[in-house]
């Protein structure tokens, strides 16, 4: 028997069979599109195997429903905020960390996962409203942490500053300023509020 | 002639005929009790009529929408932020400015207003949502900000503290609380935030 494999031309096909992390990838992309262009309640587990080039079933067997699918494709889309460079100030270090998290807000997955919540119903809501926390929230305060630390040990921060209150302070801005003033943070935004905030906020006293 | 109006026994009746401002007030006061019950997608202008013991033509005569009632309902009935009183101490006078606005938070209309913004489509939801803002968000942050110049007049308060990003920390804070840790904001939390945000960010350098 020959085994043709390696030498039959096999005709172009635009939907190769792909297994495994490739086509839930492919999946997961697809959904996100879908997210971005027909919204929440306009998406279809129909629709995301027709964007990704397979079958319903392809689609059904890895999440039972649409809420799921969504979930894990705005979870794995949003950008990952793992570690804050040591730049050995605090204002800079917290400015990285803000443009980390901007960037992470108006990601393509940031914009979709802001107006899934509008759309969805209560109890969708909480499990979307988990993956902001989860993914971006809860990482950024636990940065915030570290960082204001490192600035206690080089005798930059005031050491009554590690804090639940004043971790909170970046975030809580962040979103407020978004929903209340639709604030966008340029550059230049975020500066500020650091500088006219976070740096009078942490200094030690009598400097 | 004679004129039996304050002879006769009249018949106790359950539906006083009301005008003007007796009337607007009870279908006010009923369409936020349909809302606190039934929410947004219940709420009916006969079911609010009934609940005030009127008829739907004298709900339609005053306001065209469902829409349109909400929101002056909302607006209506959400406690007014017009003053903070002057303590001498920057503290007192944020902390007595923060008991304001989270009971107006936590009051019968504040809650309505919540559930509400989790029910309506998005057009809606901008109505709605600058109820919050012109009711309750920029009186905070204008009380915030003479506050804030009080303090800097006695030398209790830095002078670059009258900044927009600093006034806006409050509103913030409380507004993040609630939604990503579910905050109650009880008397404690309240002190803690304005001890360990406001006092070290508003004091002078060297106190």
């Amino acid at each position: 028997m020959v085994d043709s494999r390696w030498t039959a031309d096999p005709a172009p096909s635009a939907s190769p069979r792909r297994r495994g992390a490739v086509l839930e990838r492919a999946i997961l992309d697809a959904a996100l599109e879908q997210l971005s262009t027909v919204g929440w309640n306009g998406l279809t587990m129909e629709g995301v195997a027709a964007g990704a080039q397979t079958g319903k079933a392809a689609v059904y067997r890895r999440w039972p429903s649409k809420e799921d699918l969504v979930a894990d494709a705005l979870e794995a889309g949003l950008p990952s905020i793992q570690e804050v460079p040591d730049h050995g100030s605090v204002r800079e270090d917290l400015l990285g960390l803000c443009r980390l998290v901007r960037d992470a807000m108006y990601s393509r997955p940031g914009f979709a996962l802001r107006s899934v919540l509008h759309e969805c119903d209560t109890s969708t809501a909480e499990r979307f409203n988990s993956v902001i926390l989860d993914g971006l929230v809860h990482p950024t305060v636990r940065l915030i942490g570290e960082v204001i630390r490192r600035g206690i040990t080089r005798g930059e921060v005031r050491a009554g500053a590690d804090d639940a209150y004043v971790r909170d302070v970046i975030p809580a801005m962040m979103m407020y300023r978004s929903k209340v003033c639709a604030s966008e943070w340029s550059d230049l935004d975020l500066e500020q509020m650091i500088d006219r905030v976070m740096v009078p906020l942490l200094r030690t006293p009598g400097e």
